[in-house]
């Protein structure tokens, strides 16, 4: 088993993405079970001096997509994760540095998307994450991601 | 009337949310019927060589956000536009440099839209915008604003 750290995800992510530097996330948990990312106030700031609501999009799909990754990092070949479509709710403004935390994935939901992954080389599956800053909710976040096999 | 040129809104934004400058967008229309925001794919990139799903949504947003600023720029006390939900639909990857084009307001909408914030000081209003890139459609965004107009 291929063990993936957070300092691994997150270099891996400011190589890759680097939207992802210039927002300065940082990854505090990445697990197959949940990923936690940090983003600080500054670099996303708008001018209400207040969180861009882009930004906020940004790092709750990053959050989906990385449990997802999380999760497929040890299949061989590893699956390209890509997303389809997405719903966000801001409920609050942040103002403050937050965090993006993903929602556990459903057993079911999963099982499915992994079946799907191993019959046909794509599958698609639900992430949801959310926002929090100062310990209140501020965004909720729902995607659909596909993910494909190529063959190596 | 105050005159607000592309370049005026260029300047704003990258001022005043820093990530519409480390996305490079640059402003090619922008009036209070559409709203174009041309992006780079360099700074925006992902793991797969094509623009991150983040980048994408933050400049939807941004699109859509502009052509309500410009929309509300001669209104005297300016009222504040936030965003308050959005979707998004991810049809294509998006290969190379690319476009967002705000889709014209519906004149009913702005009319009730407009309507409540003279009377209430808020108001909310849908937007909807698209990108493009080499010619194809590659995402369709719809999100839903608030715009609150404080006593100056």
């Amino acid at each position: 088993m291929l063990v993936f750290s957070e300092t691994d995800l997150e270099s891996y992510i400011h190589r890759q993405i680097p939207l992802s530097r210039a927002m300065g996330v940082r990854v505090l948990v990445a697990t197959a079970e949940e990923v936690r990312l940090a983003v600080p106030l500054e670099p996303n700031l708008n001018h209400r001096k207040t969180v861009f609501g882009g930004s906020a999009s940004a790092c709750a799909i990053l959050g989906c997509w990385s449990i997802l990754f999380m999760r497929l990092v040890d299949y061989k070949p590893r699956p390209e994760v890509v997303i389809q479509a997405n719903r966000l709710q801001y409920l609050r403004p942040i103002m403050c540095d937050f965090e993006v935390t993903t929602s556990p994935i459903e057993p079911d939901s999963w099982d499915a998307f992994a079946r799907s992954l191993e019959r046909k080389g794509r599958g698609r599956v639900n992430a949801h994450s959310y926002i929090e800053s100062e310990g209140q909710r501020c965004c909720e976040f729902s995607g659909t991601f596909v993910a494909l096999q190529k063959e190596s």
